[in-house]
């Protein structure tokens, strides 16, 4: 008699990729943009201003994937919600070197505390990638400021489709000829890991309470769709064994 | 009265990314094939075998190119060519797992003893990319067990042409949102170096004179073409001030 894997023995055995969501799951948008503000705007409310820009983010990716815009990087749609919102925080008057520099904050995003020491850990037995709707070279120059280290950078960009598109979950599995089933997506957001699961990847939920800012923590009740569901990503590696 | 800027500083001061070429440039495809047949079958003679296999290389890229095939990863063409020529070599009964295996030599293929040292110090000034025909995974794998460096893996796969077309040269620089003089094509290969000036890029030419095995020692004379000739990547990031 054998005794029976756990879950993560089980997921540790079976996964060869580990895709991550970027925003908000390796790196804290709010806290950065909000220090950012700090720094460069500080009569402007960084909280407020944070969250304004970041709503804008889906409803632009959805005007994209109807087809009503084509096909452009997060860079540009950043942008475009970037001088939407000035005029409202009184900031109308920036110019365009510093629309340009401010707009680049979102490759100036600081890693949470565990995540290059939990992907530096995880890189040892998995090969880990990004999949993120944000674009190459967004996500090339975080990666190099922040210390995280990649194997590869893919993005919504490479497959042409943002997430929740099947055609990028599925798109991680066919670069590296696997099964569904043995890629993982590790993310904070449980729309992102559902429609992941729908294709037949393997989904892990990271815990980031306070990625909207500590006005507003996150409900972090693990979902039973999950295959695994930690504290941060370097609980994350020593679940696998890592 | 300014000193003028020697090339190789007006190149540091200018480009921003390093595009490498990998087969022959950064990693000793012949010697490694040679190195694995010799353990695999001896019997074999390993410097025909990995000439032949990589000459095949050319005309199958061509095929895709033409539209006479569709879009097919390095891995696959590969794969084809090595059926080819298996049994010229006496070795028609390898089973499928020994085929699969063998064929996945091109991502076990050996960093030059520059490499990895030569790119670890250009990624402190530069961003450091692959551009190769390889796919994606063959890319990926190959660093991770190599240790090179990469910020980002770009592959004819991205852009769905191989080079020399123009969209692979273009393309990183795209990526990148800069101009092409921006972009450094690092190669030991003169077309594809002639390709990417032609496309506005930067040329570094590196010195590999046993690529095609000691016996056919290739002929290094410097192209008057190319912005740099160096006799490796150690010597690259030397001569670019890293």
């Amino acid at each position: 008699m054998t005794t029976p894997l756990s879950t993560a023995d089980e997921l540790a055995d079976t996964v060869k990729v580990l895709a991550f969501d970027i925003f908000g799951t390796v790196v804290d948008w709010h806290g950065s943009i909000v220090r950012e503000m700090q720094a460069l705007h500080p009569a402007v409310d960084g909280d407020a201003f944070a969250i304004a820009w970041r709503s804008g983010y889906q409803p632009a990716m959805a005007r994209v994937m109807r087809g009503e815009q084509g096909w452009t990087r997060i860079d540009a749609l950043h942008r475009g919600i970037l001088d939407e919102i000035l005029p409202k925080f009184g900031l109308a008057h920036l110019t365009e070197a510093e629309r340009w520099h401010l707009n680049h904050v979102w490759q100036r995003l600081a890693p949470w505390a565990d995540s290059v020491a939990g992907l530096t850990q995880l890189k040892s037995r998995f090969t880990i990638t990004t999949l993120s709707n944000g674009n190459i070279s967004l996500l090339t120059h975080m990666a190099k400021r922040a210390g995280l280290p990649w194997d590869c950078i893919l993005s919504a960009e490479v497959f042409r489709a943002y997430k929740p598109h099947p055609n990028t979950y599925l798109g991680v599995a066919r670069t590296f000829d696997l099964e569904p089933a043995q890629v993982a997506l590790v993310a904070t957001h449980h729309d992102d890991l559902e429609a992941a699961r729908a294709c037949g990847l393997r989904t892990i939920y990271v815990e980031r309470p306070l990625e909207l800012g500590a006005a507003r923590p996150k409900d972090g009740t693990p979902q039973p769709g999950n295959d695994l569901h930690t504290s941060s990503i370097l609980d994350l590696a020593q679940r696998l064994g890592c």
